[in-house]
C-alpha cells in the first residue's frame, strides 16, 4: 500500500483527542507534510498546551485560531492558510472538530439541537466552501485525473452513531442531537463529494471508532493511537471508488 | 385493507398544499375523525385563507396557531388541543410543516442551514415532546398490543431527497440545507420509534412523492390528491413491522 503523500493538511479540533492524534501520526510519518495546520478554537488556552508544546519544537506545525461554528473565523483561518501556502493548494482537509451532548430524546431542547448541528455539520460545509479554492489549487497542481487524498480530499469525522440503519450504541447513550447532526453530516459528504468531484476532490466520511477521548469516555475499546494509524492506513489508499461513502477506520463500509 | 380510523389527528402546517390536502380528506372519510387540529402558523392570513373557510362550515376542524419552530408556541399548542380533547388522547401527529431554500452547495449559508434544520427537524423533536403525553393517552385508551396508526402514531413528513443513499433529483436541484435536514429527520424518526414503541407508539418517515405544491413546483408528476390518497390507504395498513421505516406514499421502502 502506498504511504499517504501530502504536502499540506490541514485538522480542525487539532488541540486534543483524535485531531491531536493525526497532528502527532502526521509528524511521524517517514515523508511528514510540509505544512501541517493545527485548527484550534482557543489556542492560547490551557486545553491547547499540549498541541503548542508539539508546535514549538516542529516548524512544520502552524497553530490556526479557528472556531468552526463561526464563518468570520474561518474565513480569517483560510486566508491565513493561503498566506502561509504562497502559490500553492492544500491537499487535505480533515473536519474532526466535533461536540457532543449528553441527552435522551426526552431531554433534548432547540438549544442543544442547533448548538451540536451547528458545530457538527455547518461547520464542515462553510469549511468545505472557504478551502475549496486552496483544494482546487492542489489537484490542479497534482499528476493524474483520478481522485486521492495525497491530490485534495475533504475527510468528515462522522460517526457510526450516525448511521440510521443500524443505530449503534443506541442502549449506551441516545444523543439524538449528536445521531441527527452525523446523519446530516454523512448526507453533506455525500452532496461533497457529488459537487466536488468535477474539481478533482475526493470526499468522504470515516466513522474513527469508539475511540478513548474526552467525548468517548474510557470505557472505548480502542485507542486514539490505533483509530488515528488505522485512518491514515484508510486514506493512503482510497480514490475515486471510495469518495461519497461511509468507511470506518479500518476501511468498512458502513450503511447509511 | 383496513379502514383508518382516528378519533383525533393533529396536522401541521394544515393551510395549503400536502398538509390542506390531508384536513380535506380526513374530512371526506366514511367515519371522519371527531376532532382534526389543523396547525398553521399565522391562521388569520391571507395564506390561511382557504383553510378558513373550510373551518367556517365543519365544526370538527380546528384551527390551531403553531410555529413549529418556537417552543413556546408548541406548547401552548399542545395545551389548547389538551383542552379541546378533554380527557382523550391524540391519536395520529403528523408532521408535515416544513419548509426549503433553493441552494446550491455553495450558495449554502449559516443562516439558512439553522433556519431550515430548525423547521424541518427540529420541529418535529419538539412536537413530539410536547404532544408525547396526549399520544400516550391514546395508546393507552386503545384496545390491543400492537401499533397502529388508528391508535397512537408520529407521521414525519421527509422527503425521498434525504435519501443518502439514492439522491434523489439531484441535478434537478442541490439543496443541500434541505437534504441535510431530511437525513436527520430521518434518524429523528428512528430514534423516536426506538424510544416511543414502548408507549405504544408507532412512528414513520414518509415521502409523499414529488407533489405539485408551492413548494414543489408545477413540473412534479403526482398531485396533491393522489399523494394524499396513497398516504392515507398506506397510514390505514402500518403496523409493528413498519415502525422505523422511511417509506413513499405507495409503501415502497426508501433506502436511507
Amino acid at each position: 500500500m502506498a504511504e499517504l503523500c501530502v504536502r499540506s493538511v490541514l485538522v480542525t479540533g487539532a488541540n486534543r483527542g483524535i485531531g491531536l492524534g493525526l497532528v502527532q501520526h502526521f509528524l511521524r510519518m517517514p515523508k511528514p507534510p510540509q505544512w501541517i495546520f493545527a485548527g484550534c478554537r482557543d489556542p492560547t488556552g490551557p486545553r491547547a498546551q499540549e498541541l503548542q508544546n508539539l508546535a514549538s519544537k516542529r516548524p512544520n506545525i502552524s497553530i490556526i485560531p479557528l472556531e468552526v461554528a463561526n464563518p468570520t473565523s474561518i474565513k480569517a483561518a483560510a486566508a491565513k492558510v493561503g498566506e502561509h501556502l504562497g502559490g500553492s493548494g492544500l491537499n487535505l482537509l480533515i473536519n474532526n472538530a466535533g461536540m457532543v451532548k449528553l441527552n435522551t430524546l426526552d431531554t433534548e431542547t432547540l438549544e442543544d439541537m442547533s448548538e451540536v448541528y451547528t458545530t457538527n455539520t455547518i461547520g464542515p460545509l462553510l469549511m468545505g466552501q472557504a478551502f475549496l479554492p486552496l483544494l482546487k489549487k492542489a489537484a490542479q497542481g497534482s499528476p493524474g485525473s483520478g481522485l486521492s487524498c495525497s491530490k485534495a480530499a475533504i475527510i468528515n469525522m462522522s460517526s457510526y452513531a450516525g448511521s440510521i440503519k443500524d443505530m449503534y450504541v443506541w442502549d449506551f447513550g441516545q444523543v439524538v442531537s449528536y445521531r441527527c447532526s452525523k446523519a446530516a453530516l454523512n448526507m453533506l459528504s455525500k452532496c461533497q463529494s457529488l459537487a466536488y468531484k468535477e474539481h478533482g476532490i475526493l470526499c468522504v466520511a470515516l466513522h474513527p471508532g469508539w475511540v478513548q477521548t474526552d467525548m468517548g469516555g474510557s470505557e472505548p475499546p480502542l485507542t486514539v493511537d490505533d483509530s488515528v494509524q488505522g485512518m491514515l492506513k484508510l486514506l493512503s489508499s482510497i480514490s475515486e471508488k471510495e469518495t461519497g461513502t461511509f468507511l470506518d477506520w479500518e476501511g468498512k463500509v458502513i450503511p447509511w
